[in-house]
């Protein structure tokens, strides 16, 4: 059988006047949106927008939700309650599934954003907040999010559907983390390095860390980063080379459902 | 057939650490709870615990969406585009519908909030543009306003059930409008006198306006206002004296169900 | 004596991720700077950035203050009451003001932003509560407004310096209101038509209307837009023009001065 | 010499409709008022109404800035940047100080609130950027902590002022910390008690510990809570025992100025 994988972007991050990324030209590439919810970035007319946008491209829609810290683009970590991350969630998933709803485009997917996602990754009862979110909201529902994390743990001891993400364009560290960013070589910026890369994850289940050590890891999707320079270059490169190799490219429903059989 | 009328009260108007109104004890009263969806008012959290009240209570869940303006409480009017009214109130419907889901608490209705409900009542775009999120949203729900506003034009040209609204403690004018608040006798407080007019509002469809005049109204719902001194003992006599004169106190849609034959 | 003018562009409306306009390089061509306050964009460390700038390319500081409506960016009009657009005004009047005192800049003018800009311009409760709020703050600051309008009468009523100002990118009615931009011919983008304009007006104190009519305006100061296409390229044009024809470029505070003798 | 102590309070934390505390009857208790400066609390308007109050009642004017988090009413912890805080206090307490400019009442002192509070009392980092700011900002403000503080350190490196903080309505470790509100009896809620105990503070320096220690401190100013229930009878009770006592209520700034001869 052919190897799939996932690609995705964070979308619908502008807001009001103000715009950010590259969404309309991503989209030819990748094959699971991750639209803003309002909280950190995005506002309703923008979600809308993606949303349309999504719609006439063909990709899979999920939610991006993130804390409530638009000045901070919901980048800095908070002492927050599981009740409140509970019920951030809940309003976030049924805020964008309505934008879907009203453009016959389902929600299929959540990937929470920033410190909201690194927060879950490490912090066992708040990743069970945000798992029991997405089981109150949708059984069906994938949850997106790194490898071998509390949050990867706590989906599965509550039977909610998983995607492992990867990062083609981050260095990764012997034990599967992510290398700092503020290491040397820890962002890889070359397109067709990346898309080697992306390529390797996908078929081999291998990446090579930052020290040069073998890494296992068998990704369901690969992250799209989209405001960074040359996103839509390096998002066309990373597809081209994917599909070049045999990959076929699918919505993250496809690949965990293929994973789970 | 036995008279009915759905009472509705505004809830989940409280904020963060700040509290507002006397939920808990209206829903003792009241059969229709519209909830404020974190705009004007109302937070994730807040808006779980009102609907967690709803449920333990049986009252009927619907939305109270207004203007993204937290300081003014949503009573300022804003001259705003149609578009972003339309997605304005669709994030809002799927964040409350999200909270009542969790719980299994169905949404049945939307009732807009302050200058919001005012604007749409005499502004057929803006009327229209609310009309629109409803009836894309889910056609099932009843959208509460004025009786002979533009947002009940609008409604019925888009096939989109409504219920007429009508105010048991402010005086109208001749010409079935409200009288402003500022007018000696516009706010009527005595609770057997709110009680009184409900009564003569659902069992002989009238009121006496402010200048002496007979004037005709047939309402679906009757609103009682949670945050005024006293709101609880009012639902409480309001309620008991409708019983009392044989009206049924029904959930909004049983009511515009039973019209609508 | 030569004839001299101020030009004011809008700045620090970028607001944390986003970034909007090209501050730092209409800094040079501009001899005032408007700094938004935080409530329709720009955020404390933006202000603080770009204060630093002002003080870097010598320009003197000026508010930007605006609704609280970060979304629609303040250019939704609001029915707001007079004691919040003067509370409003005094917050953020002091708000910028402490970022130009920790950077040794102190603030000169305010300009307000907007709908709030153009609502002063014709209502004169509001256009009281912004001279208020000035008055009360700060009897040397120069309020920034359009030429004959209900604020510079509340100015000049209150004892308040006016800065009258014109825009030279944009069509004037032959009553020397600005023409709607709605229609054709409304905006002038040409940098050389600009910058003739601007120097017909501060030269001969006229401009011609949109139907060809004379109008005289006497502008103590010049609008540069800086979030259009080629803005930069714009103001340099403007501020070359000028200088070419002998008008000398002054900061608001001297020219007001200069006008009042 | 007789003993002088300063007593505050939290003070204009309502936002919009939304009230909170009961500072018109606690400003005939307290010295110095510390008013919500529109981050975690508080909005324009009220800041206005409460300036007005503590002139109209003769107590002294300080900031109680906080994070940007009004829901979480700035009780959250965030991981944010010196920078980020520097700013923020200095857009803080300039908006204060107009406010307090406008009702012709200077600005005395800076009591962080919150989550900000606790964070500078142990980390260095944002302890300093506190401390920059009000330096920067005005060099006779005083800053309000905890004894024995990161923030206590970093105001005499920069030599700002400094009022030293008590709670005799908390209890105290055994190390001089505060301890946690979870143990029994960390809240001590008889009016009697509390009163006994501020008197104790100011006129020996001494608090006993909950594990039963005798603990020393000088206190500048005690903080009397706003927001429990019986807060006004508890000031009333600590006032009126303090002056029975021959114990001086005195502004913070005559308080620390006494100290430092």
């Amino acid at each position: 059988m052919a190897a799939t994988i996932d690609l995705n972007s964070d979308m619908g991050e502008s807001y009001g006047v103000y715009s950010l990324g590259h969404d309309e030209a991503l989209l030819d590439y990748v094959s699971s949106a991750n639209v803003a919810c309002g909280f950190h970035a995005g506002d309703p007319r923008i979600m809308g927008q993606t949303v349309a946008l999504a719609v006439e491209k063909g990709v899979s829609l999920g939610a991006h939700p993130g804390f409530p810290d638009l000045v901070g683009f919901g980048r800095r970590e908070m002492h927050v309650n599981p009740d409140e991350v509970t019920t951030d969630m809940l309003y976030q998933l049924g805020a964008l599934e309505a934008l879907g709803r009203a453009a016959g485009l389902p929600l299929r997917h959540v990937k929470p954003h920033g410190a909201l996602y690194n927060q879950i990754a490490r912090d066992g009862r708040l990743a069970r907040a945000v798992v029991e979110a997405v089981a109150l909201y949708d059984r069906d529902l994938i949850l997106v999010g790194l490898p071998g994390s509390e949050v990867e743990a706590a989906a599965a001891a509550a039977g909610v559907r998983y995607a492992r993400e990867a990062f083609a364009d981050r260095a990764y560290n012997a034990d599967g983390t992510l290398a700092s960013r503020r290491l040397t070589g820890a962002l890889v910026t070359d397109p067709a390095e990346v898309a080697r890369r992306a390529v390797r994850m996908v078929t081999q289940g291998r990446v090579t860390s930052l020290d040069g050590k073998e890494i296992e890891l068998a990704p369901d999707t690969i992250c799209i980063h989209g405001d960074t320079p040359g996103a839509v270059e390096l998002a066309r490169t990373v597809r081209a080379t994917l599909e070049a190799s045999g990959v076929a490219i699918r919505p993250m429903a496809e690949v965990v459902r293929a994973r789970a059989w």
